[in-house]
């Protein structure tokens, strides 16, 4: 007791620095704000048209035995991955969702005041990981609607950054680039510097976007969800591939038995089931056709989507995006809008389904003439 | 790429210095070992028992809204829990069980050359998280077959530890102490230090070994999983109980959407089902029983247990028990021993079905024989 310390925890001088955000408010505590379920959930780019039934299937029977611990190298998942892109299970790691993943990258490479390097409005989540382990973010801004892939990498070399982050295809804007652009840029990374592929939303974009897997190359780490077009979001089951070196090192740190039985059984399951993803992904083309035409004949401008999600200009500025959000809110549909200027113009709508395309038609109207 | 660096990533130096260790090789990976699945699965204290049916039916039931994310804030799981033991929920975060958030409160507590005290022999995860983040383990021993709680405070007051780690009842032993000296040593844990107490196995041991909740007291954290009387080890969903500033503080690093809604619903679904759990808890105590005399039939001395898991000394020395481990996996029997001297000379079995004990009965007086 005869220490000059007070009475409970002495965090790390990092932690006490950190403010306590959060990086996004989910749409059940929106719901319970509202007092009601929204009427279409629009805003988290969720895969509304659901996971494979074949997945339903084998996760229903198997929650019975969720008394087992999932594995803790998710074996059977890895073997299915190598063998469609044709690489080496030593190249894969399986984690906690991309956002898991994202910080256990973080935390191999940045530590406190290194540099990284991302676009002015990407992905919040990186920029938590990367606050939270000390590290110093860098930014560039947008190229029109998209990510600034030579810009990204010069800065990186400008400022010795050891980490890179960039989206293909990007979210907020939902943009693409091809596959030559993303080459050049990996071309261009720093030596002592790692890009960090962002690629949740590659199964919606166009065949050619992606660069082909080199898992020889240790400049470049590639992230691919379960969440977005396989529909399964809610067990959080992301990979990373990439050289072998920097693959085998998130084993020095990785919560080794964090992945649930049941999101390794049902992601498998998903991959399984290609037949499904192509209907999923027809129908999600189908639903960001018909968010285009609703907004275009009510006067806003959409941005040409490689994702599940269309985000649009509303022709004015932030606060009357921000007072369009606040009243679809209001009339029960959950949508988002990107964090930063000048994209805070805009707002993003997830590919719904026909019902729920149906509540934002109707409703989008309504809430314009109420906002102005 | 006119910098002195190799292409690829500059690791941190704490990261670069650690080595690739796993904590544990899972039952999975020694099945392919072995060509065959386990006929007993008795090494990981799972509950064999299995969850309750009504979590299974919650579980079945969201199967096919798993497109969506899982809360942030598990808001209903904590009211559920907040209800039941009659504090509130600002005085508690759920993660993604209890390994997640061991990580997590080593990460706010511990950087390079911090020291954190837990009994020679505990729990490896901590050990290992300690280690990833730099942290300096200092070691007091069991005192028999007990953790010594007033040791392990006064040692952290005498190496000025941040962290002290506990757990009651105890694993790998499987013994408990009473809430008074668990509340002695509350009450000598050093300033600027917080004392874990790792309750997994809670509810397994008797009544009125645990501690009533203090949530002003700022000196300990609590962590309870739904993994093992709960029988949901496949979804990973762990809690941790404490003031309310410790608890916070977790929101300035933890994955905020960690969670998998499977999990945080099964885990709700289970908790409302306290008669299921009063029927596994029975359930759990005849097999300690059995183990127990399958134990002194054969000529091992078995360890009173307030867990779902019964070690028993073998009477010779950590080779013997090594071997006898061994053969009892070739003969299609998962179980454990603890890792460091002198209770390496012990086998741990976790409370199985008739079946499973059926098959650990039959093959421990072969393997006994055998490795003779």
């Amino acid at each position: 007791m005869n220490n000059s310390y007070p009475k409970g925890p002495r965090y790390t001088d990092l932690v006490a620095s950190l403010p306590g955000t959060v990086p996004f408010v989910d749409p059940e505590t929106q719901e319970r704000g509202l007092g009601a379920v929204f009427k279409a959930r629009l805003g988290a780019n969720e895969n509304v048209f659901g996971p494979s039934p074949k997945a339903v299937a084998a996760m229903q029977a198997a929650d019975a035995d969720l008394w087992m611990y999932g594995t803790a190298d998710s074996f059977d998942l890895k073997n299915a991955l190598a063998a469609r892109y044709g690489i080496a299970t030593e190249n894969i790691v399986v984690g906690e969702g991309i956002d898991g993943l994202l910080g256990y990258l973080v935390r191999l490479l940045v530590t406190q005041g290194d540099r990284v390097v991302t676009s002015h409005g990407a992905y919040p989540t990186l920029n938590y990981h990367v606050a939270a382990y000390g590290g110093a973010l860098v930014t560039v801004p947008f190229n029109g609607n998209y990510e600034d892939p030579a810009a990204l990498v010069a800065k990186a070399a400008e400022v010795g950054a050891k980490l890179i982050y960039l989206a293909n295809p990007d979210n907020p804007m939902g943009t693409v680039h091809d596959a030559a652009t993303i080459q050049t840029a990996i071309e261009a990374v720093p030596n002592g510097s790692v890009l960090l592929l962002d690629e949740a939303y590659v199964e919606f974009a166009p065949i050619g976007t992606a660069v082909p897997f080199d898992t020889s190359d240790p400049r470049v780490i590639r992230m691919r969800t379960f969440s977005k077009a396989y529909g399964l979001a809610g067990v959080r089951v992301g990979y990373a591939i990439g050289h072998q070196g920097l693959i085998k090192s998130f084993d020095k740190i990785r919560n080794h038995f964090g992945l649930g039985r049941s999101g390794q059984i049902g992601a498998l399951a998903a991959f399984e089931d290609q037949d499904y993803l192509a209907e999923v992904l027809a129908k999600v083309a189908d639903a960001r056709d018909r968010i285009a035409r609703i907004a275009t004949d009510n006067g806003l401008k959409p941005i040409p989507s490689a994702t599940n999600f269309v985000t649009m200009n509303c022709g004015r500025d932030a606060d009357f995006a921000a007072a369009l959000v606040d009243d679809l809110t209001d009339r029960g549909v959950f949508i988002r809008r990107p964090f930063v200027a000048p994209y805070t113009r805009c707002i993003r709508v997830s590919a719904g389904r026909m019902q729920d395309l149906d509540v934002f038609e109707a409703a989008l109207p309504i809430a314009l003439k109420a906002i102005i």
